[in-house]
């Protein structure tokens, strides 16, 4: 028992030392040597829970896999009582967002995300498990009567999460994501004024200061834990 | 003289054999010598041009560096009498993502420009040459009335080029840029909704197949060379 701990211990640690060294030296540039040595293992140690350098690179996607949806799930619970599922979906890709500003997994994970045979591999699938997300969350939204009638499912959720891709393609190279709150904003006014019946988009809260109040960028009257 | 020539024709061709590797093995993978094999140059001769696997990576993003600035000069060159400036930006966009599709060196370009550091060497700034553009664009278009009041140029500029990427990301992980064009059609019918005043509004042509009948998906009615 203890030992398994153990072990799950050093691969985190592992994980969380390889975000780190992605950060600083670049994928292409990194060295397995430097991931060990932050760690205090060998490289043999190191194998043993990841083969070569694109398995880091491949565990780290993975552990973001459902940030999506692990915010989601986290906003329905900390706002039941917020009555518009396009607020939701807002306050998801503020969430996810903020974390580019403030965790070294989710920054490696979407520096990683990009790299060539990584996108093909496993980067791909998981635009398209975002767009599954929003599309779902939009569904429930046109349930609602919050969309507009002419809004097409497939079309706006793929756009929105090409737009959040844009947004953190634009704020990397521009200022390392300091703005990337702002950038969502922006993005969100346009998106409502597309998507949301007037009642809702007057009722609706776009902006970034919002977000930034509420922690990991997620807002609501509901208690938090 | 002929010398020169031949050393700038083996510089072609190697940049011509790289993009083709890159696609094929992809970027972190690619090997060298296969490059060399394929242009049947010693790996000497090679780095007598790059002395990297990054150098190449980044010549031909510098080859790709002027694509939207020139084919925005041709769109005007081929479209004289097209009065709205607002179509000449759609028409670029059109032309620009075609090459996807057809050129390998744009296929390549777009491959290595996410790649950690030739992202943050030159791909970061790329994508910031093209927002300037898209804005000197929209800029014209607002002098000729095209744009509604409401419009924030800088801001419709940066949104414009983040969904141009979110366009490239999404088509490439759902089927390999088959799509590229259809979906540039969905992202315009948005933008146009937003940007237009009615009149350009209604004479603007946003279609996919407008697109795809005109050569490297520029249109209009000018003579073509």
């Amino acid at each position: 028992m203890t030992s398994h701990r153990n072990k799950d211990n050093t691969r985190e640690r592992l994980l969380v030392a390889a975000a780190s060294v992605f950060e600083s030296q670049g994928y292409g540039q990194a060295r397995l040597t430097d991931i060990c040595r932050a760690v205090g293992v060998t490289k043999g140690a190191l194998y043993c829970h990841f083969p070569s350098k694109e398995a880091l690179a491949l565990a780290l996607l993975e552990k973001q896999a459902g940030v999506w949806h692990r915010q989601a799930a986290s906003v329905r619970l900390r706002q039941p009582s917020e009555p518009y599922r396009l607020q939701d979906l807002i306050d998801v890709t503020y969430a996810v967002l903020a974390d580019l500003r403030q965790d070294p997994v989710a920054r490696a994970a979407h520096r990683v995300l990009f790299q060539d045979r990584v996108f093909d591999l496993v980067g791909g699938m998981q635009v398209v498990s975002c767009v599954t997300l929003v599309r779902d969350m939009l569904h429930e939204a046109q349930h609602h009567g919050e969309l507009r009638r002419d809004v097409d499912l497939r079309e706006a959720a793929e756009g929105i999460v090409g737009s959040v891709i844009g947004v953190r393609v634009l704020s990397r190279a521009m200022c390392d994501y300091e703005d990337v709150t702002e950038r969502l904003e922006t993005m969100w006014r346009m998106w409502v004024t597309l998507l949301a019946v007037p009642t809702c988009r007057a009722a609706l809260r776009v902006g970034a200061l919002h977000a930034a109040m509420a922690p990991h960028g997620l807002s609501g009257d509901a208690p938090r834990d």
